[in-house]
């Protein structure tokens, strides 16, 4: 069956039902797999190895921040980790990132009481000068209150305290709290961590200049606790101000690589699955959830295809793309290097969510595709990951999907993932190794049955937009 | 009724019945009291007072360490306060306490990888040479292990990897690290964080030295997530170099005050029922929960019962304990300081668990206290708090029971108490306006009800050892 006939049964199975079982049962992909797929499930959850391989990548490395030289040398040891495992191709692609250094950083509040405060500095960030910014804080709870109060803001230091309702609404203050300040004269910008939960662990995050301004000033994030107080203060008439220091400067761009391992198809070997993740974080903590999880996941989930000696009809292709935090060099350089063998990607996953519980897959496809992808879900009834749901993929995905390129991606629990989330609570200890290893049984399973199946998932619309 | 007669009874309606419900229906002080109780709860709830009085205390003051400026500016203002409530006989009761100030300190791993680390020395440590100390590092389960591995420790810095299983068993290792690494010759005792859940926040509180050995080295806590680092290294083979610099020091004791306010009774007012909390804290954070709640919930039930024009027969006394948390001066000063009115104290409830969602109270009094506690705490039904258990009163009511003082506590949902204790994260977004609403509304309550009843409750058996 071509790759054409296929996704046209499938869009035809579709078209004729809503109903999930009946696409199923016309579909019977799962039947046909289950006990390849119980093996490398068992495989994956008879230890704790891709736990320890990550707890290895992250104590020996720390953070693997864009331009660092612990992002490099963490990739010079993952090719040889790779080769050591026996997949193939194993090379790192190169792709030049941005190189944004924080340095030496504080703010201090001076009065109503000399405090120093918990902050980060925001990835792009300009710094101040060396003596820092001093200014009294004006507080705002969103853009619209900031632009009602314009005339108050100049020489001011703007916290925007925003409460979290949702990382989507939120993160709009991180990327754009600089700009709104800068326009309405202000000196500095502050904002609440963009966190569901806090215990005095700010985060960082990018944010971007409108280079359309003529006054670009520092920001930083304060401790959801710190915002909160000076909001409190403020509230009481008090007189709020703060000493603001950051050395934060850009350099030039430097050469790095996204992380690259095959296992080369027995039949079609033209024919791609990608499964990765971002192997660079932020500059807190060590990256472990954000996104060491989910590259060591895909990892593992090659790597236990390749120890169980299968050899799938397609290729099937480790990424794991840098500089997803601050430039998503990674996945368009990705994209452009490979743009002649885009059409023979057959699936582009990413794990970008932590590898929390997992409860299913998302996919982004064209109709047809969720029955599909339920089909072979259904494979994940022991570990209660069953769940298809429309919408899948990554940020590194995404040039890929808007191509064409159907994705996927492990639905998690993501209860707490905001509370570690580019701060220094992103360490090893808030994963778990047995749920960890649902993600790369998940990965492994999804990944083999693509990559080996008669036919194909339909193709993503082109110019799919980014869904995460 | 005399006190003797009432206790007596008590103590029958106990040794006859083993039914709660029984004793109850002999006692009726809730239907006595329904009414005023009733009005005391729903002015309780009708604002936040009591967390905008906290807020404004730990945001003006910040933490409140024994010895400290801060502490002795926040008693002066709470006296003010107290007055301005319209309190009587307002006053800060001198105790004298000690002075152990932190200085600046830090943790750098050196080896395998270079990092700052997340420390805080533990109260009462000495400090280090400037240059700090360098050491690799032993990494012990427990103090058995140490016994056992003794002679590979010396001149090592030794880390206590001890997993939280419950403050009685954990702060074991808090006190008592540096003098089982001294005596067999270590450099340096470090400990996992006493704290259930970490978010990077490093735990302080009270240690202190055998002084019969001849070696007292520093002690410091490490966050939980850099402790399990660590070890996973030393398990894998790695050679962890710490270099360990504290500028702790230990000064002579200066003068701090008890904070006493009261409402004279009407018919006994040198009878005396005391509740409280205490006004020091460690210096991380600003101390909300651990006990700036406790206080300010206590001194609220009091200005709640004047506000509302109550009078009780006897005197209720607002107690804010100092140097609790390194010395328990206030509690020990106080009992010194009215040891000729201990027979007169009738009862003596402490806060000290935080002010989170109350399920009732718990009671250390003679046979028959639980009865009656039992009877009073049906007026918390419209708020769940209608639980009493054996097993009452705080460390600063403990050396008041041991003269045989009934003691009580509001018991609360302490599931989040660890996480936040002694570290930065003990701030006033822990706590909740309704939650502490309900501790305010249960403790005043309480107080007024034992304060103005026939009876009293049965005194507590003379020696009775501090529960918690």
């Amino acid at each position: 069956m071509s790759l054409k006939s296929r996704s046209l049964l499938a869009l035809t199975t579709f078209a004729l039902s809503t109903s999930p079982c009946l696409a199923q049962s016309k579909t019977p992909i799962a039947d046909t797999y289950r006990a390849t797929a119980d093996r490398i499930i068992s495989t994956a959850f008879a230890d704790s190895s891709a736990w320890n391989r990550l707890a290895a990548l992250t104590d020996k490395f720390g953070h693997r921040l864009s331009g660092s030289a612990s992002l490099e040398r963490s990739i010079d040891w993952i090719l040889q980790e790779m080769k050591k495992d026996g997949l193939q191709n194993v090379r790192g692609e190169p792709v030049m990132v941005p190189k944004w250094v924080r340095g030496a950083e504080s703010a201090t509040m001076i009065s109503p009481r000399a405090t120093p405060l918990h902050m980060v500095g925001l990835g792009g960030s300009v710094g101040t000068p060396a003596k820092g910014i001093t200014g009294t804080v004006m507080v705002v709870k969103n853009f619209d209150e900031l632009t009602r109060r314009a005339a108050e803001a100049k020489g001011k230091i703007v916290l925007f305290d925003v409460p979290f309702t949702g990382y989507g609404q939120t993160v709009r203050y991180r990327g754009g709290a600089a700009n709104a300040a800068g326009k309405v004269g202000a000196v500095a910008a502050l904002i609440r961590s963009v966190s569901s939960f806090s215990m005095q662990n700010p985060h960082t995050g990018s944010m971007s200049y409108d280079t359309t301004l003529k006054v670009i000033v520092p920001a930083a994030a304060l401790s959801v606790e710190d915002a909160a107080m000076i909001h409190r203060m403020v509230d009481r008439g008090e007189k709020v101000v703060i000493n603001l220091k950051m050395s934060a400067r850009k350099l030039p761009d430097v050469p790095s690589r996204n992380v690259v391992a095959e296992i080369v198809g027995s039949e079609k070997p033209d024919e791609v699955v990608v499964l990765g993740g971002h192997i660079d974080s932020w500059d807190l903590g060590t990256g472990a959830m954000d996104d060491g999880g989910g590259c060591v996941a895909a990892w593992e989930a090659v790597k236990l295809i390749k120890r169980l000696g299968l050899r799938p009809k397609r290729t099937i292709r480790v990424v794991l793309w840098t500089n997803e935090e601050n430039g998503l060099r990674g996945a368009t350089g990705y994209r452009d290097a490979h743009r002649a063998e885009i059409d023979k990607h057959v699936l582009a996953m990413e794990s970008d969510n932590g590898v929390f519980n997992v409860t299913g897959a998302g996919i982004t496809a064209g109709e047809g595709g969720l029955a599909i992808a339920t089909d072979i879900a259904s494979l994940f009834s022991s570990f209660g990951a069953t769940t298809v749901t429309a919408g899948g993929g990554g940020a590194d995905t995404s040039p890929l999907t808007a191509l064409g390129v159907p994705a996927m991606s492990p639905t998690v629990d993501g209860t707490k993932y905001f509370w570690y989330h580019h701060s220094d609570a992103d360490t090893m200890d808030k994963l778990d190794p047995r749920e960890m290893a649902e993600n790369v049984a998940l990965l492994s399973v999804l990944a083999y049955v693509v990559a080996d199946m008669p036919g194909t998932l339909p193709r993503a619309p082109i110019g799919t937009p980014r869904t995460r």
